[in-house]
């Protein structure tokens, strides 16, 4: 995996079939996914944003839920320091689309043992700070924010969650714990995927060596126990000894979330110039690949068994959108970092079938949910779970790699 | 609704119709759902059940849900006290495998608090007792079982659970709320319904009395906040008022339920002499009927959304294997008692959809999970939701029914 053999294979696929690409994704993040956000999410009254949207953008629910509204936060942050050179007239909309996100979080959201899971339209809140996802997605935003704007308490606070993950992270969930650990303790992915994004998302806003040294522990549990090298698995949850209880958890595979894994550690390893950790992500996202795709008719899975048995959750084989953009990303970086062709074939398989199957020209915007045989499911554009992130977040990263990859950069 | 109008109408439907239905519903109970748990189900090692049972009744989880294994220990005891004499050479055995369950979860699932929602298989706790409805299932089996063995420790405990029961249902999660109640405060309809079944089958367990008084509490609930007769429309979670947000929760529709609840209201109101009751919780079928079920594909939706927006779970539109054995029971008993034939037409519709897409016949019991086309979804037989007892409970329901209907009770 040196430099010469990444370039080498890089030039098999012609500059102009990256370029098409690339304009591709620029057209659909502009024209098709940006505006639908920008005219229906806002809600210039209560603050916040709509994030319930039917097909055509109606809102079905005003209730505000902090994973959505912090993710939206982000991305209108991460919008305007990323494109906010290239299309000046948009760039204060977009910091001003993040403050109402943001200030309605700092001024409703926030209490001392976390921030509330989601509130009414006026900020009242609905459900307590059991989930410390919601603390991990407010304090992504807080940064993008802060780094627009300057705002001394966006800064104040994101540090103040950062400490509060910490300390809450060995019992997530605190006193609204449900699971007994001394019967059965197991381990999820979510917190080391979270800890190397957050390794990608808070450099201007902590300290590297911070930084890194969560990202080392979270690689080292990717590695030592979600990665199952004998089996070629990504195990979703696993014993703090690594070992795979016989049980529908134990057993539990999620491609989508495997696979955005691997790349955010691809991403770091490629970084820390650690190459044996690359070598071992790109490989898992082959077999993450090979068994997830679904033979009869294309797509991934969202969820699966180990061992072939019945999964827990009826909605398993199901197409989700953020399944196959977070796919996008992972074999797009591992084509260009190994120069391997089977990602590239990965990449366009997935392509194909991202892009003749969410959008939705009408009306703009992706369908999130399908059947297995690719009929939609929901018409919804946004809610509870599908927001203004993952497509945006993928296409950002995609048009990235794509225009490195045409020598742009 | 006059006696003479029901028995003018039952006489439509001609006795050796009824009776064709009845002995396939015998055959289905006796030859395809019992063999399949009395062969795959019991853990005589270990105590208590398997209830995660594949297609073929492989074991592919040995944890130990209290909701399933409750259910599972009604249900024999119920087989036994209903069909021991008709089957005497099977009733001793469904005591044994009654006791089975009854004296694993009496040893290992008990608190202070309640009953423990999981176990692993040897009986060490999983998941704490947040959920009542593991309480009420218990308390139900433990009555059954008690009528069947006179075991006292079965009374005591059962008894307690009932006095447990009424203290913790004003705030049934406890302190494992997450629901902010002075923001949103919604009503569950599963309460009331539950209420109603105990009414059902408590009746040899505490004082008729005590069980009228939550019944007819109820009906109040049910009739007064629940079913809007405005709207035509039953909703499964309301506010105290009544009065329905305009969010997914609030519009939230559940057709299996509001039928199941709806026969448990019709049955109670009957032997009340509450012919006004009857008229309404019959009527109501009606509404979820027209509404529930799907023109395109046959069968009922999931959960639908009362003002037709996306609903919030992606299995909304899946056809599940309890939703059809309840509306059976609801349609049947609403013909029995009102003689109008629309109630026959939906049963003959339900009937027909049901034994075509649910049963395995090669494996025996059913599948429990389609696709909305009606395809299999998940091949499993048992699950952590799907145990040995809407099947059992519907058929020995609707065969009483028939009986009666054909003059032979």
């Amino acid at each position: 995996m040196s430099q010469e053999n990444t370039n080498t294979n890089q030039s098999r696929v012609p500059n102009h079939e990256l370029r098409q690409i690339r304009e591709r994704y620029e057209r659909e993040l502009f024209q098709q996914i940006i505006p639908f956000w920008e005219q229906f999410s806002p809600d210039e009254e209560a603050g916040g944003y709509f994030t319930c949207l039917d097909r055509d953008g109606t809102v079905f629910d005003t209730d505000k839920f902090t994973w959505m509204q912090a993710r939206e936060v982000w991305t209108f942050a991460e919008l305007a320091y990323r494109y906010g050179d290239r299309f000046p007239e948009k760039k204060s909309r977009w910091i001003e689309l993040a403050r109402l996100g943001a200030e309605f979080l700092y001024h409703h959201a926030r209490t001392e043992e976390g921030y509330y899971f989601s509130l009414d339209r006026w900020g009242k809140p609905l459900v307590v700070p059991y989930n410390l996802f919601s603390d991990y997605f407010v304090l992504a935003a807080f940064s993008s924010y802060y780094r627009m704007t300057g705002e001394e308490w966006a800064k104040r606070e994101g540090i103040a969650l950062f400490e509060l993950i910490q300390r809450r992270k060995p019992c997530p969930k605190g006193r609204w714990t449900k699971q007994i650990p001394e019967t059965r303790s197991l381990r999820a992915m979510s917190f080391p995927m979270m800890d190397l994004w957050m390794y990608q998302v808070l450099r201007n806003f902590l300290p590297t060596e911070t930084l890194r040294s969560l990202a080392e522990e979270a690689k080292r549990q990717i590695l030592n126990l979600h990665i199952d090298r004998k089996e070629r698995v990504v195990f979703e949850r696993v014993a703090p000894d690594g070992s795979h209880p016989d049980c529908m958890e134990g057993r539990l595979l999620n491609p989508g979330h495997a696979l955005e894994t691997l790349w955010f550690l691809l991403l770091y390893a490629r970084e820390q110039g650690d190459r044996e950790t690359m070598e071992q992500a790109a490989e898992a996202m082959l077999w993450t690949a090979d068994r997830g795709w679904d033979p009869s008719h294309g797509g991934f899975f969202y969820y699966q068994d180990w061992k072939g048995y019945p999964p827990e959750k009826l909605e398993s084989d199901m197409k989700l959108w953020w399944v196959h953009v977070e796919a996008l990303c992972a074999f797009l970086l591992a084509y260009r970092y190994t120069g391997n062709q089977t990602f590239w074939e990965w990449f366009q398989r997935v392509d194909a079938y991202t892009f003749s199957h969410f959008p939705d020209p009408s009306y703009g915007e992706w369908y999130g949910y399908l059947h297995r045989d690719g009929s939609v499911a929901s018409p919804l554009k946004g809610g509870k779970w599908k927001g203004f992130f993952h497509i945006p977040r993928a296409l950002m990263v995609c048009i990235e790699i794509l225009q490195a990859m045409e020598g742009k950069r």
